[in-house]
């Protein structure tokens, strides 16, 4: 049988989401706390990736069991703080975590003074932004492009094509908060696509500067990836949601 | 000369906010600081004692110094993640930073769903509680009153008598606020308050038996406190705030 779990993790104290050999993960401590209450390995396949410091508010993984699944609330008491599950329940035998997906929606949040309680979750910005022209610029990612400017180097991807169907920073009181959402996204991608915004917010690019960055192609023509503290994977959305109710 | 400094801080790693015998406490971090830049002592008076683990979202202490104030943005690069100064600013010679505010307002942030990113900022309480029942209680929290029944015992408060002009809970999406202001507070009175309210939440007193905790003026009375990671110290008032912009 196969399931799906919902779940949300602060980023700060993992080495990302996904196994690798060195550091603890979150995948790593999500299968040990399954391996404490059922004694037998459950391998769980992530949505996505999210690098090391960077959080997500909600996140699905997939496995397969032949017995109950543990209880939610048996598995939060074993979990640390950081890590919290929503839900687990059974879906179709061909629904995939990451293939399966259609959408992810990302958040980028900012700080413009001093807080002592995000310094874990927004970035601090203390120079002003043109937040008008990192939108004009923004909008120049909507729809479907090759976005290789903004992919890490050496990576396995097949293809650099995505489509992005929302792109906007909206100004909060002491911050602001940029939403991003695509079929797909590249390794690093939303990191790189604010760290150039940030260019564009200095006026370091213009929005025409912008958009001659994604027809390039080309990652060192790209601005430096922002910091991982202040991205969020905010919501993955799958066909079937109205029918499993994720 | 006489200075205010406006701030705040995560209180989770500080042993309170005022200096003490053992354990590091914010008005220790914010004198060092002071010190680093100045090279010569300077002591804080604050607004009001928080305790271990409480937070504030502004804070005011007054120093007196005969030479320039140091710049706000040096201090926070000096001062760790968790404490944030916003301004500095030359008062009055006789404005006290305790003694000349009127009021003081504390909210005790409560979620009722385990969260990753708020195990230290708000208190988890996955019971269902009833706020109506809380809210039909704290009224008879308003006005001018001996809180004894909420007051540590062994204080050196002279007097326990309070007068409150504000105290309710607000239902959030997975928790709850509850914002209590007063013209002074008494020690631990909040998390006393709140804890005793959560007892009428889960209808183990009558917002009558509440009324009757408060008339006993006696602390074996109510209930237990609540944790000290839900409660902030969100505002302190001056009269003096329009001329002195605090």
């Amino acid at each position: 049988m196969r399931y799906f779990i919902e779940f949300a993790y602060k980023g700060t104290h993992y080495h990302g989401s996904q196994i690798q050999p060195n550091g603890i993960t979150v995948q790593n401590v999500l299968q040990d706390a399954f391996f404490t209450i059922l004694r037998t390995p459950v391998a769980l396949t992530f949505a996505g990736r999210t690098d090391a410091g960077v959080h997500a508010m909600q996140m699905f993984a997939h496995f397969d069991l032949d017995m109950d699944p543990p209880a939610v609330e048996r598995l939060n008491r074993l979990l640390p703080n950081d890590i919290a599950v929503y839900r687990i329940f059974h879906v179709a035998d061909d629904l995939h975590a990451r293939f399966s997906a259609v959408s992810r929606t990302y958040e980028y949040r900012i700080v413009t003074r001093k807080s002592p309680f995000t310094h874990n979750t927004r970035t601090y910005i203390p120079v002003p932004l043109d937040y008008d022209a990192m939108n004009e610029a923004a909008q120049r990612l909507l729809g479907t492009h090759d976005f290789a400017s903004f992919c890490k180097l050496h990576t396995d991807a097949k293809t650099t094509i995505c489509t992005i169907t929302e792109a906007r920073w909206i100004k909060k009181t002491d911050g602001a908060v940029f939403t991003i959402t695509a079929n797909r996204f590249l390794r690093n991608m939303v990191r790189a696509v604010v760290g150039t915004l940030f260019e564009v917010g200095r006026h370091k690019l213009s929005p025409d500067d912008f958009e001659a960055v994604i027809a390039s192609r080309s990652r060192q023509v790209a601005g430096q990836s922002a910091p991982a503290e202040g991205l969020f994977l905010m919501r993955v959305q799958y066909p079937e949601c109205s029918a499993q109710g994720c």
